[in-house]
């Protein structure tokens, strides 16, 4: 079987998993890892022993398809740059706000340059995304709730490093009910530091000013830290006329390897996409599985 | 705008929600419903009033796409000759095991015809299978439970029914875990007829001798009937390397009113694709919607 040629982008939390991801994929060739702060590693991890570890793409040879591992700001101007040379990409991109504008810009640049770029193709945007696009169609009317965790907010935790007084701060995320959420922050304070006024201080802070928000201090942050996530989505809606049709989804996972397993699984549908650039619920849910179109479909509908 | 034109083929449990269902949609407009026993009804259902009622589709004008409300083993034969008038069509076949080969025969009378056919688009066959679908690229080792009920099966009470000595039966199937069901079976007895007798035919039923079934006679089954019906779809699995990921997907509903608004959706998205006969996890779930590609994107991706 020819294998397709994967290159990951990035050796962070999600780049490890992602490694992981296609190593257990039998369509797939882990052709190397570009990780530009690998030249300033002290030792190469024993983990990457095997692999083919760069600082840039252009050390590897041609691949099919390069996994951008990188974080959500750096996703536009690689993407594109990426696409204008040809080469697929997938990202899972996590600005709600901004997604939709950055796909019809890489849509332009993926169809010149026949390309195909999946954009946040995760969990949430991702995942998450196929559920609610269902729930809708299952019953057009209605509300749907998107609860998150308990689980670490990447975003609110840097929120809370970045104030002063804080040496290390972990927020967690936990649902109250109806897509209301409440942060618990965990802080480690610098030697001296007030935990009223950095308390108040998070409190203050926009990430945190609209939710409720719980502020403890510990000794060591790095003790609490769990990658577990978890969500919880809800629709109570009408299907034609009919009211209080009822629908939910829930999961509970280690965050980066379901992010990661997206990922790869997006990095196949990609391959069969006509060029272009595509938010997962645009594309067949069969195409991200490996295997005999006839053999999913008697298995799986 | 122009609305696109549906005609309902049955006027049985799900053409009656689906006629609910077309007059909620904002781009469609039914041109009528085909139900052939028409003409035996003593008068016309006052719901109906509006609408044209015929007992062959040649009656109406010409659609653009039909919703199969009819039995299943019907589906195959009046599936292939509209595909073959180049009419589009939907359908809610539910036989698992020859769905596959139903799909690959309509597939090639449809692309010969230029016309679409969205096969088993109910929820099971359907939006069930897009879970089972998602559930494996997230997670591709594992097992997925499905658990059906409590909810009324249409085909076990069919074969309870048919015993010597019942004159009305319902069968209800109740999830016990791990995609076991119990099936609860309430017959109603023809005078003279021994209920021991009758309870040991049943569960010697070829559709009853797997299960766990227990059988109650009571006086009269109508009483009973609740078109209620539930599912809860579960997958522990592995996300790469990382083991122990778990995901879950549940519904309680009217069960005509989900299928039929299921058939509709289906219907909008066939007028987007090619070409061909497919099931539902074959098509992108955004073309299900009704609304600008964009807009939906920035509302729920």
């Amino acid at each position: 079987m020819q294998k397709f040629k994967v290159a990951v982008l990035g050796y962070g939390n999600i780049g490890k998993f992602a490694v992981d991801a296609i190593q257990a994929s039998p369509d797939m060739q882990l052709e190397g890892i570009v990780e530009p702060a690998a030249a300033y590693w002290e030792a190469r991890p024993s983990a990457l022993q095997d692999y083919n570890l760069v600082e840039s793409l252009e050390q590897l040879p041609r691949v099919d398809v390069a996994l951008l591992c990188i974080p959500s700001r750096a996703v536009p101007e690689t993407a594109a740059q990426l696409l204008a040379q040809g080469i697929n990409t997938v990202d899972s991109y996590d600005i709600h706000g901004q997604l939709s504008d950055l796909r019809i810009k890489l849509d332009q640049v993926a169809r010149q340059n026949d390309a195909v770029g999946i954009i946040s193709a995760g969990w949430d945007p991702g995942t998450d995304s196929i559920i609610r696009c269902m729930f809708e169609f299952m019953m057009p009317r209605g509300i749907t709730y998107t609860n998150f965790g308990p689980g670490m907010s990447m975003g609110h935790s840097v929120a809370a490093k970045a104030i002063s007084g804080v040496k290390n701060a972990l927020s967690m995320t936990i649902p109250v009910g109806t897509g209301v959420h409440r942060r618990m922050v965990y802080v480690q304070l610098e030697a001296g530091a007030d935990f009223n006024k950095v308390s108040a201080d998070i409190k203050n802070d926009p990430y945190f000013a609209n939710d409720e928000t719980i502020v403890n201090q510990v000794q060591d942050v790095n003790q609490l830290i769990d990658m577990g996530h978890a969500v919880s989505i809800e629709r109570k809606g009408v299907s034609g006329l009919t009211h209080n049709q009822l629908a939910g989804y829930s999961m509970k996972v280690n965050n980066p390897a379901l992010t990661a397993q997206i990922m790869v699984s997006a990095a196949r549908a990609g391959l069969k996409q006509k060029p272009g650039a595509y938010t997962i619920i645009q594309i067949p849910p069969i195409d991200f599985l490996y295997g005999d179109k006839e053999e999913i479909i008697r298995r799986l509908v």
